[in-house]
């Protein structure tokens, strides 16, 4: 995955898996086993992390770190300044009372999915162990603690649902017909999902 | 606009009106077709984007991302981390389903106004289309979504109104005379301003 | 105190006080004048500067920035994104308005502490005054406004306290005694120490 990727003179870029049409922004540093794949567009003073996993057309913008444990699907848009996090209980690695749980990754590192679409918005940050729905949006300045359902609109610290959105990014209304695009939602058991996609929320 | 002007080392800066006496610093980076007044204080890893508009006397601290679309007053503080946006409902232009929102800038781009003197506190985060008045201060860590008026003091998530700021920072009593200077203000139609001043809060 | 230390060849280290051991990583950057003891990490992006002081063991994740005015004791976490301040009233120093206040540092400048063993989550904000207790944790995306006890768990914003956390950095149960590893705790005078060691939580 080596040709036409574009790394900014001012960038650092270690690993060999960034897919072709990626770009990579001035101070952005990129570490040896991070995978971003095509199309992507990494922003200025971010930083992805060995083991961190990046899908297809995603955008990242301004100072946003992602870790190891962090996978992150197709077209997702995720915010300047957003924070993953892959440790629910940190402590310093370097304390003398953290040694052993240090020791071994499966002590405390936990997982994090971001699913297909779902935008994350500016300085939101996302606590370890979370999986974000597809095309659901995470407001601006949100603390993520709990799974955010397909299509969700969540907000605040801690976030709570607070409507629903378009697959076009659109908050919609409760007649759940997208007043922006021609797209009209159902729900069933609960959750969202495009009428006449069979399983589309899945 | 080009003389006495200090880019450290480290810094990149493309843009050619950045003011005289304005210092940037390291690993920031300032892209070309951004205005930067005189005398103005850019810090460490900030970013600061083509079309971004910046005044006389402003000081931005670390890490601060200015957008296309934001325009900052002079003598304004923005403190570290402070996040600004200009799309309220983002999604990865990259994605199928918002390229055509992407296709034109007045599908998605708002502008935020930060007007004279106002303070911006650490790691607040400004919705797009909001105008923060004249003097006021945003709270650290505070999400701003509505307008604020000149004097105010706004804090939490999202941010409300908690009492007044004076010109020179100080919060204000309720009788509206600062403690830390002379300055003494009244309330008219509801919007606060300095006494004896004709429209000095418009 | 500059033998082995690491300076990652994109960083910029300016300290001549920087402890054995220690790992400053790429785009950091650590003024002239600030202390950093032995066996720390300092993350990408991060910026130390001249006046703070850093103790032993200490963890500084990506992103941070760490002012004059904040000392932090031995081996604490510094989670990615997370923002000290030192000054409760900010204005632009450029202002005409604030000038005089910036003349001097007794103006403005408050100190703050975080004590042995603390953790502070992803994107927290500290303001300026505060103390954090030994071994306490602030939730990541706290607005930290109070001191906050030893032992002591805080989050939301403003953060208050929602229970407390062991040594070890797992939550206590109502017991006090830890699930995750064999220390027991015991509340004196409204204070958590541990079980059996004298003035421990002082």
């Amino acid at each position: 995955m080596a040709g036409d990727v574009f790394v900014h003179p001012n960038a650092l870029n270690e690993s060999e898996s960034i897919g072709r049409g990626t770009r990579i922004w001035a101070f952005a540093h990129i570490m040896r086993g991070a995978v971003v794949r095509t199309d992507c567009n990494i922003g200025d003073h971010s930083f992805i992390e060995s083991g961190a996993d990046v899908g297809n057309g995603v955008t990242i913008k301004n100072g946003v770190c992602i870790w190891e444990g962090v996978k992150i699907e197709d077209f997702v848009f995720i915010g300047p300044g957003v924070m993953f996090t892959n440790d629910r209980y940190p402590r310093s690695p370097r304390a003398p009372v953290a040694q052993e749980r240090y020791s071994k990754k499966e002590n405390w590192l936990l997982p994090t999915l971001i699913r297909e679409g779902a935008s994350i918005g500016a300085k939101a940050v996302i606590l370890a162990g979370v999986t974000i729905g597809r095309y659901a949006t995470v407001a601006a300045g949100a603390l993520v603690a709990r799974n955010v359902p397909d299509f969700s609109l969540v907000a605040g610290n801690p976030a709570v649902a607070i409507g629903h959105v378009c697959m076009c990014g659109h908050p919609l209304p409760a007649s759940l017909e997208c007043i922006s695009c021609d797209r009209v939602y159902e729900k069933i058991d609960g959750q969202l999902r495009l009428r006449g996609e069979e399983g589309a929320a899945e």
